[in-house]
């Protein structure tokens, strides 16, 4: 078994029983929020603050196997590389078509990019608004025109990001639209900070002073927010208008992508698919299946065997112990090499650990 | 008849023999020289200063159907509006996936657009190099990554372009990389600036100070060109390299592209062609067909036999005369209209007509 997929399966069929003679296209979605910046957050950098330039790096090394703003990849603290090295794997075996979609990163990356025109880097929502007033809705309609544009009737778009702190502007996205989301979004930490989490977002309550939850999705996402999810959200409105399907390659922090939606009333249902990874799936410490379950039911979640059990880099079996988990579309580009390639799993573990050694070989990842 | 192939017309059935099952896809490469400015080279502007604006507004207006950055779109000193609504009329028919380049605007639209790292407003050739050093490689690999990027082996790119001024520094790269090209470009007015373009070519050539023509293409493009053709040759490598197929929509200009690409020796046979309208075709103060058959004998010219003699509109009526003749990929989208929709002409100009209606309604067009 290559692909699992959460309950209800009859949607998955839905949303994929044409997807096979679609036009496959990547779409990289990035952005910096400084919410990565509160000490503990996020170890998608080697420190806080380097976590801003995560989003830059990853693209680089993503589309020329190695970065260019700084000479360093993105590690956690711990030396782990990032897992855009399964996703730059798997493009490699798949030679799909690929884009970059910068949406407010902390340092425009030095490759080729979709530039939204109000792109702009996240406020640190604890202590300031996430967006400039009115940018929430402004990057919303840049990026559904950006879908109305691209997308074919025959399109299929698998859409990735990478921003850290994502998943705690995520999870404060949701519970302002209402949604139960605190203590269930992921962590590419194996000790997922949920405490630290949840007093970030109560002290963006408090500092909001409003009642939540909103019924205004803008507002919602301008204070408490950040630039991704909006940019993603209004990106497959206007794609799936257009008659293209959309697999949000990404992990619990998609589920604020499908709440804004929702609240803005975009039908999605035989649209949108989820496509992640198992670490993501049966993390015991986030619930992306009951997320999905109380914001869109009608969305699959399909999710790659993946396993780094038997690797032979540490840095890659952490991944068994609860460490990265996913991130810049790594799970759903191991999904759809399956469903739309035919590739088995030890064909993209192979490249990935080609990948892992040539790293090791150019000294960008210390541990082997 | 609603299109005509320049001989030899093997070529274009080899061009074209398996591009009907190809994804087709537009994209608008834009960038200002400011070669432009100089008084009396381009109409692409209600005056000098203004075409620094044009491909800013150009895409914003096909994009939105209405200008962002200053409330007016291109139109000649004379009131003629810019080619691009016969680009939006055609798009707004076909509903074909469309892309903006920045490679060097003077203002960045307010649209979404792919951004080039090292895109840059081009300098007055005649005054000045035209890009800063290293630049005319760094663009040319830039986009070339893009082509490698966004190309399907089953991708067929329709690559429109606008930048005031481009047959004054196509005319340059041809002549500096060692074809003949003076008195034989294009231009939007008819009374062609032939002896002024001239003229700045040999000021630059003065400026310059060593002898051409030029083996090194970089070199010729950063002292004599502009950022945008060295872009649009990089991205046809690119794209062609994983299989894809281009179609050049544009006029004589886009020969300087034919011209930079066979001097670094990329093999264009059977993928690459040129698309363009009637006027330029049927041009006596230019010449493509003999332009083409210097550089590149091997790529065919297809043209679109739309006539607007009919037209209920002087601004329209005024092609017959000479005005515009082509810009912003207008003949290539007509010409695919054709091709792969099967578009009449009667359609298309009825689409043009009521796209011109809707202008002066909405009074971004005066002239009726």
């Amino acid at each position: 078994m290559c692909i699992g997929v959460v309950d209800p399966l009859n949607m998955w069929h839905e949303y994929f029983s044409d997807s096979s003679d679609r036009v496959v296209q990547f779409l990289f979605f990035i952005a910096s929020t400084k919410t990565s910046t509160i000490p503990g957050i996020s170890i998608a950098g080697a420190n806080p603050e380097l976590t801003l330039y995560t989003p830059t790096l990853d693209v680089e090394y993503l589309v020329f196997g190695m970065p260019r703003t700084m000479n360093v990849i993105p590690v956690t603290p711990d030396g782990l590389p990032t897992p855009a090295l399964i996703t730059r794997a798997i493009l490699h075996l798949v030679r799909a078509p690929y884009m970059v979609v910068n949406v407010g990163a902390y340092r425009s990356p030095l490759v080729p990019a979709v530039m939204l025109p109000h792109a702009v880097v996240g406020g640190r929502i604890d202590v300031e608004n996430a967006l400039p007033e009115s940018y929430a809705e402004k990057l919303f309609d840049d990026a559904r025109k950006l879908g109305e544009m691209i997308a074919g009737e025959k399109s299929l778009f698998v859409v990735g990001e990478s921003m850290p702190g994502g998943t705690t502007t995520a999870m404060a996205i949701m519970e302002v639209l209402g949604y139960r989301a605190i203590g269930r979004v992921s962590s590419s930490s194996p000790n997922n900070p949920v405490n630290l989490k949840e007093e970030v977002f109560r002290r963006a309550v408090k500092r909001f002073g409003g009642s939540i939850p909103l019924s205004n999705v803008f507002k919602a996402v301008e204070v408490f927010g950040d630039p991704l999810h909006i940019s993603i959200a209004g990106f497959v409105a206007g794609a799936i208008e257009r008659g293209a399907k959309v697999l949000l390659a990404g992990g619990t922090q998609m589920c604020s992508v499908l709440a804004i939606l929702k609240r803005l009333g975009v039908d999605v249902r035989g649209r949108v698919a989820i496509g992640t990874t198992r670490w993501i799936v049966e993390d015991r410490g986030s619930d992306i299946a009951g997320l999905v379950r109380d914001i869109a039911p009608e969305v699959p979640i399909a999710y790659t065997m993946l396993s780094f059990g038997d690797a032979p880099y540490t840095g890659l079996r952490l991944y068994e112990s609860g460490y990265v988990k996913e991130g810049v579309g790594a799970g759903g580009a191991a999904v759809i090499a399956k469903l739309k390639w035919g590739l088995s799993l030890d064909t993209i573990k192979k490249a990935i650990y080609e990948e892992y050694r040539r790293l090791l070989g150019a000294g960008y990842v210390k541990r082997d």
